[in-house]
């Protein structure tokens, strides 16, 4: 037998060699295959099912026509079905490659393919971004007028516009001589920030492009920007590669400590989602009927087109996508490597579009309140508003601003990724088959729920339509609420003492109670999806730590009342107010002043991106807000154990009268 | 027949395969060989002579133990003696690669081992390099105090120098956060510009380290400086690997025009040229004894610690290696692609430095007159001065300025290679055995020369001693004057008609007449050394050119008296000052006026290095020069039909008499 062997992943095409005894799973990460996987391998999730095909080999150029892989592991038997395990189906975390084998990854094993929620809304700007297009005719060169072709440039440039010290970018300057000529000595130049000139078109052209992209943990968001009129021409999502290192971001700051070619790998993992981010939205464009205004020819758009690049993302993307170890901010005091914004050529971070084009980052404002909270901050405007306004941005790491005109102040907390479905004994992504609505009736506990991709909800839907496969965040979000509410579990996030329901059982070998949420018959995985007491106590943890958080800077500010909650992020989107107040998310407020903003950090990056005077904007917002450590400070402790409760244990809620019934709030 | 071949150079160790019918020459060129070709594999001027090495092969791991290579053909006779030929000698354009062969290329036939006249000279200047150093130190961060590594930074060299609006190169912020620790938080930043973090050290360190470089035609050359206190701690100087795609800058034109890969191929040769470049001086460096101040550890530098470079070099040098095509630059109107300064990180282009560092360019005064022009007058001031001279800097392409502060005006003329030993039978390169000079005795003929690497002239020497090979530049420089003084040709460049002489034949086949300046016996070849009536028209072609562009740019200014003649570079050290003047070199002037002034170009490079503000002025005097065009201008045809004669047929020639014999310098 060989050392190696050969592992094609369908339908992404993805093929190389492997060692023999490598899991699939770890080929994926070789090859660069999206196999999705939570639990990082350890044969508890069971995300990783992908389908072994036969007899099909041939075409493929495969030496063998037998499938090669390791036997049947008793494991895998808690996630794959018989019925599933005779198609073929392994959990590739288990199976080892033994020979040659092609690989299905069905839809709902592929990292990449999530819903994602990050669309774009419209927003106010001044449009004066940071490169300008300069339409400039010039007298060709002549025996008395030999002036060399750059000077002529510069020439022109100063004698419509006024534009001095000019330089130019040597990837713009090496083909300058050619395309002067072939416009005819007619040209349009992007000049950035009114001093370097990035590139030169022949002839004229009114458009120009940029793009703004949000770095998170978990998603990877851009906005394909005209610049020249501000409209968003596409927008591209897809999974952060780096999520094979870990779900949150702190086993990615541990990866890159604990792994010397760690910060490395993800850095590349990083800069080739933003190169397949930027390829997809340039690619939309071309999908779109009628093309696009002033790509270079009619229809087309290119990556050399986008001219300019605003990133946002929280300290441990910010840090790895400029190839910075993460390590000090992962400890006290918490330094990021710089706070400061920063432009550089996005060529030398391996980013694969024009060479001449900077990208900007935006400043941070203090250790984990990173780049993606002042995107924030440029776009919800706090600091120029009357209203103290707590602004929550909860991703897989919590940020929260609060305050108004006269001061800010912020801080971010650990929420961990339970509260985005993962650390759940049926947590799954947002993908075809997640529930993302739950409804739990009192008394009868009956239970609705409704599954993304269909749009009836469980109560007007056949089971076996259903195909439920897990829960996703938002689902994740309604539960705690509607288990209190319903009287299943109590304040203290236990399941009720004298709970009788035929949903509520006990594992007969952890002895943990489990409620559940959909029976085997409504699932595509044959089996209940429920969840557990250990799963109750995650989100109870998530939400503790977002509320302490929240009261700790309310106690900085000198307890000052909330006027308005601002609620980012597709957590915003999908998070039920009514829900997020019973369950004690965040500090007692009426339902209207609580407004979920959408990809707020997105949007910053988007303004910065058509007004780069936000750049400086933002620079001094953020070396003025106040960070707020929780860690060190000395009423963490004692807060975050009283809001472990449902709602918090001893602080008011007078909202939540009419929303749960008396007999549920007067628990004690 | 295996259809690819091992080829091994030595003793410079090249290896590699090629393909079966190639000739040796060309695996040179594809495997890196640095073997010497003028006539370009054309079998004419039998440099690229290698040695067949037979019976060693195993210990290089040859699979043959015979010696490979094609018949031998007809013209290498021409150049390989029956001696030579029985030790294996072969012309390497001749010979095919037809199995594994080993070669021994002799020092004369390697490029790479010219004798190069670029040493330092001591020149006045102001210390205000464009890097400098800071050192400052730091609280460390604490929890009260987490402020950002870089921000923490920026805020103590505030604090201590004032140094405001700071940036920082993403590759000196990647390493940032440990170095500051490393250092614990005490560290020496170099800062270029007062603005861009190049550079971070940990502790204190008080010098750092630069390097100008010329690019000529045919030489590179680079001085490495301390910054810290302008001394030169390093030189180094090689052969321009580009000179196998030709010997003068039109053949490297016409290369980039001819070949769609010729730039790239060229750009890469000059490329790895000035790593090889840096490297040397780097090592010379670690090989002084004591080693060297302030390097990283106390006795190695590294090309980490080269903190700047300053680059000139001609037009179409500064364009290749800045990836610029100089296709527009060969054709009237002669534009080059730029002429501005530039400032670009020096990784851009391949140069394997410390990626944060700059490249400076100087700027261009007009077409070919370039980059390297402007760093003579750095070096000569001319601008600054009232006496009106005229600056000659000849390479293979003759570069002239004249002028005072009144004003200057420039010119170039295409002299060609011819005066630097190419294109002439049995001209070489200014390696040992090369004659470098020449004395002719009136009416005698006698014969007298010195030649490369001995002191004793050949009249005082035994004949077998002089292994003479051929003739370089500064011989040739001689041929003209003494011919035309020993009264071996006339004033019109032809033999002199009643020339009698054992040295005098005519050549049986082409009917040429020709003269021998040493018999075969004095000779490494076994053939006579002569020079040919056609290499005599080389040789007047040239200074006709550089006459005539004398003469045009003194119209021009409307004909000064010259002051002063000052000649750059190795052709200034090597030209006999007398002799130039009889061969109507440059127009009449007292011999005492003649001033060589050594390779101004790159001691203007080293200034720019040693002192910023000069980059401005060099942009400012450039602009200034007024540039006249000679192929264009009406009166060139006349004035270089006439500069033809030794000395110019009409100009007055005072100061040659008592130089020149009365009856040769009365003939008509």
């Amino acid at each position: 037998m060989a050392e190696e062997a050969t592992v094609i992943f369908q339908p992404a095409g993805n093929r190389g060699k492997v060692k023999i005894g490598e899991t699939l799973l770890a080929a994926s990460r070789q090859l660069g295959g999206d196999l999705e996987s939570l639990c990082g391998g350890n044969k508890v999730c069971g995300k990783c099912k992908v389908r072994i095909e036969a007899g099909v080999f041939d075409k493929f150029g495969l030496t063998s026509s037998q499938a090669h892989a390791s036997p049947w592991l008793e494991e895998e038997g808690a996630f794959i079905s018989p019925g599933e395990r005779e198609q073929g189906y392994r959990l590739a975390c288990c199976a080892q490659v033994t020979g040659d084998i092609l690989l299905f990854v069905p839809e709902e094993a592929r990292a990449g393919k999530q819903v994602v929620s990050k669309e774009a809304r419209s927003l106010d700007f001044k449009l004066d971004p940071a490169v300008k297009l300069y339409y400039v005719e010039m007298p060709p060169p002549a025996p008395e007028d030999p002036l060399g072709d750059l000077d002529r440039l510069y020439q022109a440039l100063q004698r419509e516009y006024g534009l001095a010290e000019l330089s130019i970018d040597i990837h713009a300057l090496q083909d300058l001589g050619d395309l002067l000529r072939r416009g005819d000595w007619k040209v349009t130049v992007s000049l950035w920030m009114e001093r370097e000139v990035l590139r030169v078109r022949p002839g004229r052209h009114e458009h120009h492009y940029g793009m703004a992209i949000d770095l998170g943990t978990t998603t990877l968001a851009g906005y394909l920007c005209d610049l020249s009129n501000g409209e968003v021409v596409a927008t591209a999502s897809q999974m952060n590669p780096q999520c094979k290192y870990g779900e949150d971001i702190m086993s990615r700051v541990s990866y890159a400590i604990n792994h010397s070619d760690g910060l490395a790998k993800m850095h590349h993992e990083i800069v080739g989602g933003i190169n397949q981010l930027m390829t997809a939205a340039v690619e939309e464009v071309e999908r779109e009927p009628g093309g696009i205004a002033g790509a270079d020819s009619a229809r087309t758009l290119s990556l050399d087109d986008i001219e300019d690049l605003v990133v946002v993302g929280n300290t441990v993307m910010h840090h790895v996508l400029l190839g910075l170890n993460p390590r000090h901010v992962a400890v006290s005091p918490f330094t990021p490597a710089l706070q400061h914004s920063l432009d550089l050529k996005a060529r030398r971070l391996g980013l694969r579009l024009n060479p001449a084009v900077y990208l900007h980052t935006l400043p941070l404002e203090a250790g984990f309140v990173g780049a993606d909270n002042v995107g924030v901050l440029l776009a919800e405007r706090p600091h120029e508003q009357d209203r103290m306004q707590l602004i929550i941005d909860i991703g897989t790491n919590g940020e929260l601003v609060l305050g108004n005109r006269q001061g800010l102040a912020c801080t971010s907390c650990a929420t961990g990724p339970a509260l985005e479905g993962a650390q759940i004994t049926h947590g799954m992504r947002a993908a075809p088959g997640a529930i993302e609505r739950i409804r739990i009736y009192p008394g009868e506990h009956r239970v609705d729920y409704k599954v993304v991709g269909k749009d009836a909800w469980r109560s007007h839907s056949r089971p076996q339509d259903m195909q439920v496969k897990g829960i996703c965040g938002s689902g994740v979000l309604d539960l705690l609420a509607e288990l209190y509410r319903g009287g299943i579990i109590d304040k203290s996030g236990a399941f009720a003492e004298d709970l009788e329901s035929p949903r509520y059982r006990q594992d007969p070998e952890t002895q943990m109670g489990e409620f559940v949420i959909a029976w085997a018959p409504e699932t595509s995985i044959d089996k209940d999806i429920v969840v557990t007491q250990k799963d109750i106590r995650q989100i109870q943890l998530a939400k503790s730590a977002l509320y302490s958080g929240c009261k700790l800077l309310l106690k900085h500010m000198g307890n000052p009342v909330i006027e308005e909650i601002k609620i980012c992020g597709a957590f915003g989107v999908h998070v039920d107010k009514e829900q997020a107040l019973i369950m004690g998310l965040f500090p007692d407020i009426a339902l209207e002043r609580i407004k979920a903003v959408g990809n707020a950090a997105g949007d910053g990056a988007r303004l910065a991106l058509l007004d780069h005077k936000l750049r400086q904007e933002a620079q001094r917002v953020a070396s003025q807000v106040t960070y707020v450590e929780l860690s060190g400070h000395p009423d963490f402790q004692e807060e975050f154990l009283g809001a472990i409760e449902i709602p918090h244990a001893s602080d008011p809620f007078p909202h939540l009268k009419g929303l749960v019934p008396p007999e549920i709030l007067e628990q004690t």
